[in-house]
């Protein structure tokens, strides 16, 4: 029996379509490294959302697909200027700055998003060879936090990017969310919103574990297949990864998977609201809520639920529902919540 | 319909009791990144081979499983002695001197296989601060030349490696077929004879894209989890690599498809022994065939099937076999080959 | 004619012992590499200092020494704790992050200076494979910002790193000016203080460009050669190098210059005090003073005297001086000053 | 009492002009970096030579020098075509791997030179993504067996190099030595002869420690300054590292001190020719010796002269005479040499 959790949308597991086309896709015998047509007709499916000219390329996690993606932009003595609490900043194991050998700028946000102005601050020693030159502004979208930027936010950051020869880069791991929350297509998030390069996230989207990256200017593409194998992310079986792009693109049940997860977080959101003893920290965007509790509520809730303390000194936690969060799993949850929290309010 | 190949055991799709495992695993919420029982069991079973004490981490792709063992053992001015075919050498983009920022020494072999003497001519410069110092021996098992040490030759080269404080590597991207070859189990190929670390090649033998390393030093496995974060070689939804191995390590089903691997390669070669126009450069000991034909004949026959040339200039050509050759597709491909060969000879 | 400088220490020349060192070094043919008589001495002569077990090996410049002491320490996947305002942070141009492949963690500190509970906020994630795994404290001593830390406070960072398993660095660029300050022999701000490894400037107290690592830990001692040597700062002509040690160490020649350029910064920082429209930010403890003024008197005295602007939005300038720094100097600049800031208060 | 010694080139001191360079720049202050005038006059005498339109870095050493230039023309991904025997390859500890993060891909040659023949099998796998691209033809001059390079041969590398978007680069740690051989400017063996980059060696022609990056393509100039300082290759007081590219580009002391370096190696080829027991393996062209002797006969000398033994196995040893070998030692040392080398002939 498992545990019901809240603890990460990777604690899911795969969505049986995606599931049942790995399986069709196991039909004898095909070239390796993406040169079979499997491949193929993902990338197209791909190429639907972002453009004809997007180069795609298959890769296997979430970190990989940041680090591709950064490295077709920046040399060592460029930086990347990223929230704080950025995926690429406080949980890849340094792996931007091992395998780019560039240094990341971070900066302390309001909700995990960048602004013009706060990357302004960040951008100094221009043209000043004893520091390292600003290339990339990196987003989460949706943010670690939760919350998602909306269109003009990132084509703020886009033009504030471009006008200065730099490039802005858009960590997707949960970019399904961040569209259906946004009421748009993925390929909005992309060249239309000045995105240059994004990682594109399946696998908390219900792949077992996929994820491209999506390169959307055209003099940054040719180094791409050797920046993918040299990371260690070309898949000799590549159709197995193929496949689960080919099924989430299918019948929009990436959008499907992410409506419902997001729809599971406003149904927990909505089932707390006005509880006294928890107090939810942002209006949640997309498939994540955040919470401040009394420890010892947390510590109850967490004998019976999996869920993650974001914040040790302010007693915040997290709570991620996933396309297989089920609406009981929710209502099991909120209804223990609204025993436990009260006690301690 | 998919072409008859002989070009690489990663055309093969994975085996049907590996998806079905795959699929099997697919039952609700775990937690993530290998803290599954799933993942537990899969461990269990790798150290039922390769010993109680072996540390075992389960990685996306073979050029990942070799990069993080090696980074277990070297610091960047110390160097990794290998074959001047081995796939490190030339098969993986630079990988090793880009994570390891380290020298890869090669040397030139007979049969891709590496000896003390050999070794030994290639380390010098020792206690020279100019000089890279050799730290690592690298030897593939089964070579990238089809050929396979014996364990007297592992033996030769960890005793020559452990008296000099140095390590050695095993790459194993095919150790089901080696270990087969001889007729030993898989442990033989590990610490029994002196290996230090070794990727586990799971992927050629029927897995949809899984690999491991496993580390047999204890001073080496501490750093092991942050090396393989690092290395972008971390899977968020682990139990469905995990999977793959649980299914290979049933009842043998590693051994019966190398056992079936091997056999495909020995019917190969005995089917087009003394035919003209063929000659067989090496009697196959795994899942290889090289042979040497005149370049019309290769053209002829590539026009039908697919295999690579491995050496232009000689005009030899590999012939792979996997788990998922048939014996129809070896006697299609002979046939073929009696017919076509003696045409050229 | 050169101008008046407050720019920065290093532009000063060479003191004139140190010179003479030089071309008395000039004597016929030596070994190369620091095989040499006199890289003997200067070697003794520094573990007068820092003790008869003091590993010592000469570099070429700050940035140099900085980055192959902290090599010694840390592994790719571990990261180095340091001020925002620290000189491997902002004014190395990412040199350590592209050497060390390593994440450095800034912390946002008053004058400059960590604390133990600064560094305790900033040190988390641990034994989380996701999470870059602190290993080192960096400290500048004399600081970025002209402040001292007492031996108290480096003693109490040192036991915090010890106990927790890490390492603490000193970059010394000014640490003649610090021991000064302080009263101490330079071995006081070595092992005798709980430091590990440390930066030792030489060409800001007077030499023409050299700078020495001393690694005061026993198991820290064996990669050094090759790391100074991969790290491109392994002098062939070593002499001329050690040469300049040898004077700075001759009759306190190093503490002579310190006892002086920090006399000139309290000259200058007596000068100016409460003059109208001049704001002496921190009372200088080494050989800078900070200061705040009005725009339009910085542009006026940036016309006559070589001076930066250390913090553009604040106005704050920062005035330097040296060994080479005369009484005639500072008095000029006092006057100007006098006679300008009033003006704009 | 100093040794007699053949052992390196960098075993000699300064030139005393290039010392009185030194001091006579010891006035006053300057601005630090590079921004001094100095400087300004050292980079318009490189020009002079070099072209108009040189780009000019002065760094600390050879090891810094080669990797600071290969760095603006490769990306990690790309490799690195040299000699087996390269400096870069065997002499300088990995650097160019660990900063470059690179593979240098070495080739067996006859006498230390490249050939287009040679580099054309050691280019292959081109544009597949599982192979390093090979990016740069790295050739020294003179090389380190002692022989140079014709401007013919040069350029036949050039032309291979830029038909195939390919870089040359020149290790020019003895490109004096190298003109004066072939009777040349320096220019000739930059711009003239088709090199992109070179490498321009100071030290070993009588300076203290100095050496130049000197970039010729336009379009590798922009990223120099920042790869310099990441390299940990700017020196602060650059003033007194100008200086002496000053002195010896001043009534060509370059061409004067190389000149005699060259004469004094042939003198010694010349006094030992015909000896019994001695066989010098090539025409010294520039200002190395290469010789076979018993080795008694290698051990009897070695006792009073400094020289390498270059290769254990052939007993062949490495002579290397310097701006400074006075006639006088190459006479004792030859008469030495007719002394023992007989006895064990």
């Amino acid at each position: 029996m498992t545990t019901i959790s809240f603890g990460s949308d990777n604690h899911a597991g795969a969505h049986p379509d995606v599931l049942a086309a790995v399986v069709a896709a196991n039909t004898g015998t095909v070239p390796g490294y993406g040169d079979d047509e499997l491949t193929g007709e993902a990338v197209a499916m791909m190429r639907e959302h972002f453009g004809a000219d997007a180069e795609v390329a298959f890769v296997f996690n979430g970190t990989g697909a940041n680090v591709v993606g950064l490295q077709t932009m920046v040399r060592s003595f460029e930086s990347v200027i990223c929230a704080e609490t950025a995926h690429i900043n406080v949980d890849e194991c340094g792996a931007p700055e091992k395998f780019l050998g560039a240094k990341l700028v971070d900066v302390t946000t309001v909700g995990g998003k960048l602004t013009p102005d706060l990357v302004d601050a960040a951008r100094w020693g221009v043209d000043d060879p004893h520091h390292v030159q600003a290339k990339v502004i990196s987003i989460t979208q949706s943010t670690e936090l939760g919350t998602v930027y909306s269109l003009d936010e990132i084509q703020a950051l886009s033009s504030y990017a471009h006008e200065r020869d730099m490039y802005l880069h858009l960590d997707g791991a949960r970019i399904a969310n961040a569209a259906v929350s946004l009421g748009v297509d993925l390929g909005e998030l992309g060249h239309a919103s000045g995105v240059d390069v994004l990682s594109f996230g399946a696998t908390k989207n219900g792949a077992l574990g996929a994820e491209a990256v999506v390169v959307l200017r055209p003099e940054l593409v040719a180094a791409m297949p050797y920046i993918r194998k040299q990371a260690m992310q070309l898949s000799s079986k590549m159709r197995f990864v193929s496949a689960q792009f080919v099924a989430l693109l299918t019948d929009d049940l990436w959008k499907r998977n992410a409506v419902h997860a997001n729809a599971m977080a406003a149904r927990l959101a909505a089932g707390v609201e006005g509880v006294a003893g928890v107090q939810v920290t942002d209006v949640p965007q997309a498939n994540a809520v955040f919470a401040i509790l009394d420890p010892r509520a947390i510590t109850a809730l967490q004998a019976e639920f999996a869920f993650y303390t974001w914040n040790e000194s302010t007693h915040q936690v997290r709570w991620m529902t996933s396309w297989a969060t089920t609406e009981d799993e929710v209502d099991t949850f909120v209804t223990r919540i609204r025993d436990v929290a009260p006690t301690y309010a």
